[in-house]
């Protein structure tokens, strides 16, 4: 099969090259909008040549678009306005709903796939681009029934041959689990690395402190903001609900210390330890 | 020499492992107030014997204290008034003002080493303790005016040798640091997972969305309360203080969000991206 891959970054590029090691593309075609991006994605063997949008569209069999989920929704309706009915579209969006929503009643609907692989890295570019990506997550399908069984079917196949399991979801339910595994910890993740460098501006020798737990509670502050601030406004309501929801829970611990109140402090924390039952 | 490690858990335990595999310790004793953790700490070899602290004190050369830092003020004035000036005492603790006071004017002072290594995982109990722990981390060591040269290069030699570099400082900035770089990122990881584990009550399925970021910027929150809330309590002030800093960090997010104000939202993570520079 012949795979165009719409935005060769962290996610496109991943999605390249485990496309290829599958043996499910036998060809990649890249569209991008940044020179160097695509050259690099060439170099680095992600894709194997790179076109415009129109004649990438029209030599593939699926096309994949992984780009800011700002920019997916009149991308896709371009390349939704070109296909055929042997082709099939899909997305790779942290966030379900606007989309959806705006696809619902183009003419091709039944050919587009709405989906989330749950993985990603801070990284991003070409050059982030991993092998052996999404392997053991999960990817969301939304809206399954408004996709025909056959492009379903293979698009399935695909992510299942990568290692993933897939879990069905309405768009709108998507978008508000998205807000709690994923949206929330990104966002703490940059207001923890604010508050840091707010604090520590004028000393260097702290950070040679700075052990593994801090580097992975504040690994997400290093994401790339043009993929993350049009999730972030895209998923607004619910981003806001889960953070209010936080800072209440912030302030929880905050007036266990206050008050000295160990008893609620340590309640408040073995009520978080319950998250072990449910990460591996 | 002997070394005897007051508090087998994560730490002590993984410090035994350390000392014997290169070579420092030829025998290390254990004491610990729970029947089960010593078994255990013998069972996996991290202890040759378990003996009454009285006696443990005694035959050692060295008497390293691991233990929570509530309980870690009163051992260690009870460790300190058995000892000879040929022996050396050290300690682990994630807070070093409170100790180093309570310490300041006993006649042993020059033998104490306050010392803390920065690492640690979520996990506790002898059976948490890991081989090859602590290299390629910093350990502080505060006061070191107060301890006399020999214990001093001891001290160092061993931390030297199990590959961490040495920072000195005095025991108030330490705590200020520690609140930075270490109790803050615990403190947001328990809220975010009591945050999740509030909002996601009624579903199990949610879960299985949880990619690798949820996982890492949470996974402090399975932290021990035994261990932390006493150090929280000990550094109250500068936690706090990070705390209030960190929730209003969190409203800048809020506000840019509710105003819809994407400029304010990629300037404030552009900003947090600068962690970056400072994360290797």
């Amino acid at each position: 099969m012949t795979v165009t891959i719409v935005g060769v970054g962290l996610i496109g590029g991943s999605m390249a090259l485990a496309l290829k090691d599958k043996g499910i593309a036998t060809k990649v075609i890249g569209v991008g909008r940044s020179a160097t991006s695509i050259a690099k994605a060439i170099e680095l063997g992600i894709i194997d040549e790179a076109l415009p949008l129109e004649e990438a569209v029209k030599q593939a069999d699926i096309i994949y678009v992984s780009i800011p989920v700002d920019a997916t929704i009149p991308v896709m309706i371009e390349v939704m306005d070109m296909i055929t009915d042997k082709q099939v579209v899909l997305d790779a969006g942290s966030t379900k709903a606007a989309l959806c929503a705006a696809l619902k009643d183009h003419p091709m609907r039944s050919r587009f796939v709405a989906t989330h692989p749950m993985w990603g890295t801070e990284y991003s570019g070409p050059e982030a681009a991993v092998r052996g990506a999404f392997a053991g997550r999960a990817c969301v399908i939304c809206e399954k029934e408004k996709t025909d069984t056959a492009a379903l079917e293979l698009v399935e196949n695909i992510y299942t041959t990568l290692g993933m399991h897939i879990i069905y979801m309405d768009a709108v339910n998507h978008d508000v689990h998205a807000a709690y595994v994923s949206h929330i910890s990104h966002i703490t993740s940059f207001a923890l690395a604010n508050t840091v460098l707010e604090k520590e501006k004028e000393e260097d020798a702290i950070f040679e402190m700075a052990g593994g737990g801090f580097e992975s509670t504040v690994r997400l502050a290093k994401s790339n903001s043009a993929m993350w601030a049009p999730i972030f406004m895209q998923n607004k309501e619910n981003v806001l609900d889960v953070l209010n929801e936080h800072i209440s829970q912030l302030r929880k611990f905050k007036a266990s210390l206050e008050k000295e109140n160990i008893t609620y402090l340590v309640e408040l924390m073995e009520n978080a330890n319950k998250i072990k039952k449910i990460l591996k």
